[in-house]
C-alpha cells in the first residue's frame, strides 16, 4: 500500500542526564516516517523546512525510501528549532528554545504522487494543518490517525477536537486523553473520545505499555523494561510510526492487526530511546526488529492450563 | 502440597467516594488465605486475635476450607482494628485509626499439623514475626514469600532486611521496590533485592499490572482495565494469595509457571477491589475464576507472522 504523513521536520538539541547534542534531525514527522520506513516501502512525507536544512539530511531520508517531494523547502528562511532539556529519571522535560521559523506559516502541499495514499497519519502539529491535510487529499483514505499533545489540548481545544472528529485512530499519551476526555479513568476516557469520532483510540503510558481500545475490546501491550532511557525525544512518534507503516504494509485494519502494530509500535520505540536522536532507528535492520519482537512475545506470553487449576 | 501462611486477620473500617462500611472481616492474612483457598485445599492460616471476633468469621474462613487451629484468640484483648478513608480516584488513601490490640504482643505458634507445609506465605506483618514464623518451622518450605509494605521500610529497614535475606520470592509495590533498592528503574531495583537475597522478584505496579523477575528474565502481567475501583483494600494480599495458592497447587515452581501465578494474582485482585472488604471473594465460583483467566488471556494475546513483515 501507500502511506503518507504529515508532521515536522526540525532541528532538535537535547540535553539528557548523559550528555547533550548540537542540532540534529528532529521532528515528529521525521521519527514517524523513519519508524514507518521499516514497513512500508511507499512512505511520502509531507513538512516545510528552511533553506538552512542540509541537502543530505533530506538524502538520509530518502535512502530509508522515504519520498520527500512533499517538504517545502522555504528560501530564506529558517527551519523550525526545538530544545529541550531532561532531568532525573527522563520524567520531567524543560522546553529550553522553540523557535517556529518556517514551520509559522506553513500550507501543506499534497503533491500528485501522493494522491491515493491507502493510509494518512498526521503526526502531532497545529490541528488545522493536520485538518488541511484530510481536506486537501482528494479520495479518503482506509485510515486516518492522529497523533497530539497537551500543547494543542492547551491552545486549540476546538479546532482540535473538529480534526479529531474526523480520524479513525487517535493516539494519545495517558494524561493527555484524561485531559481530552475530563476523566481519571482510561477506560472511561477512551469511550468518551470514541465518541468524539475515532474508533479506535491508543493510550501510550510510556514504561506502563500502551492499551488500544476499539471495537467494545482492549488489547494491552506491554513496554520492554529498561534498566535506563537514553533520550525519549520521538519515542511517541516511533510508536505511531511502527502502528502505521506495519498496517500500511500489512493493508488489514482488523482490531486483531492492530493489536499486533501497537506491538510493532512498542518496538520502533524501545529503539528509538536506546540514543540520542533518530541515531539509533539509522541503525537497526529487520533482524534487530524481529528479535526485539521475539523479546516482546516473551515478556507477555503465559500458558495456563484451566483444566489443572481446580 | 500445602500452604501455611501466617497475616492479620482484623477488623477493617473502610470508606470509599462509593460508601463506608463498619467493622467488617479484613487483615492481610485473611485476604491472603481465602485468594489461596480457591487453589490450594490444604490452607493453613496463622495469626491471632482478640475475644471480640465473631466465631462466624472463623466458620467462614473454615467454609473456604482454611484450616484456623493457628489463629490464637487471646482472651480479654481485642481484634487489631484499622480503618481507612479512599479519596478521589483511590489513588489517595488516609489511616484513621490503627489499634494493634492483640497484635501489639503476638507470639506467632505454628500448630504441629502446619509443620511440613512445603509453601510459606509470611502476609504483611512485623519483619520480626515473619521471621520467628519461618524459624519455628522445623523443615524449610520449598518456597518462601513475602510481601510488606512502606511502613516497614520506614520504621523496621535492618530487621525487614534480615527477614527478607531468607525468604525466595518477594512480593512488593513499584514505589516501595524503588524505597528498598534506593533506586528508580525497576529493573535496577529487581537486580538489587535479588542480591539481597530473593531468587524472585514481583513489583505489583497497581492499574499497571505487575512484573515478575527471576532467572535473569522478566514477565509482565497486565491489569485488567476497569472504568472503576470499588474498594482496594486487601488487593495486594489477593495478589499475593491467589499466586502462592496457585504455585502449591500446581507445585511447580519454575519461572513459566510462577508466569501463570501471576496471572492468577491479577485475577483474584481483580475481583477484590469490586465490592467492599472480602465481600466479592466470597461469592466467586471456579467457573467465574476461569472466565477472568480468558479476559486476561485475550487481552494480551497478538499473533504478529514475523515472516509478513519485511
Amino acid at each position: 500500500m501507500s502511506l503518507t504523513i504529515v508532521g515536522t521536520v526540525a532541528f532538535d538539541a537535547i540535553e539528557t542526564p548523559f550528555g547533550k547534542t548540537d542540532k540534529i534531525i528532529g521532528g515528529a514527522g521525521t521519527y514517524v516516517a523513519l519508524a514507518a520506513s521499516f514497513f512500508e516501502k511507499n512512505t511520502n512525507l509531507i513538512s516545510v523546512v528552511g533553506d538552512d536544512f542540509p541537502e543530505d539530511y533530506l538524502k538520509m531520508l530518502n535512502k530509508q525510501g522515504i519520498n520527500t517531494d512533499g517538504i517545502q523547502i522555504k528560501k530564506g528562511e529558517k527551519t523550525f528549532f526545538w530544545s529541550g532539556k531532561y532531568y532525573d529519571n527522563m520524567n520531567k522535560r524543560d522546553t529550553l528554545v522553540t523557535e517556529l521559523n518556517s514551520l509559522a506559516d506553513f500550507d501543506p502541499v499534497v503533491p500528485d504522487a501522493y494522491q491515493g495514499s491507502e493510509y494518512l497519519m498526521l503526526g502531532n502539529l497545529t490541528p488545522t494543518i493536520q485538518r488541511l491535510v484530510i481536506e486537501r487529499i482528494h479520495k479518503r483514505p482506509k485510515l486516518i490517525m492522529l497523533d497530539t499533545m497537551n500543547f494543542w489540548l492547551d491552545k486549540t481545544l476546538e479546532e482540535l477536537k473538529r480534526t479529531i472528529s474526523m480520524v479513525d485512530v487517535l493516539c494519545i499519551n495517558d494524561e493527555e486523553a484524561q485531559q481530552l476526555a475530563n476523566e481519571h479513568s482510561l477506560v472511561k476516557a477512551a469511550k468518551k473520545i470514541n465518541a468524539m469520532g475515532p474508533k479506535y483510540v491508543i493510550i501510550k503510558k510510556g514504561a506502563h505499555g500502551a492499551l488500544l481500545f476499539g471495537n467494545g475490546k482492549i488489547f494491552c501491550a506491554p513496554a520492554l523494561p529498561l534498566e535506563s532511557v537514553f533520550d525519549p525525544t520521538g519515542a511517541g512518534d516511533c510508536f505511531a510510526g511502527g502502528f502505521i507503516g506495519y498496517l500500511s504494509k500489512t493493508d488489514d485494519i482488523s482490531f486483531e492487526n492492530m493489536k499486533n502494530a501497537v506491538i510493532i509500535g512498542s518496538v520502533m520505540a524501545s529503539f528509538n530511546i536506546e540514543k540520542f536522536g533518530t541515531e539509533r532507528l539509522l541503525e537497526i535492520k529487520p533482524d534487530d526488529i524481529s528479535e526485539r519482537i521475539q523479546q516482546f512475545i516473551d515478556l507477555v506470553r503465559f500458558d495456563i492450563k484451566k483444566e489443572n487449576i481446580f
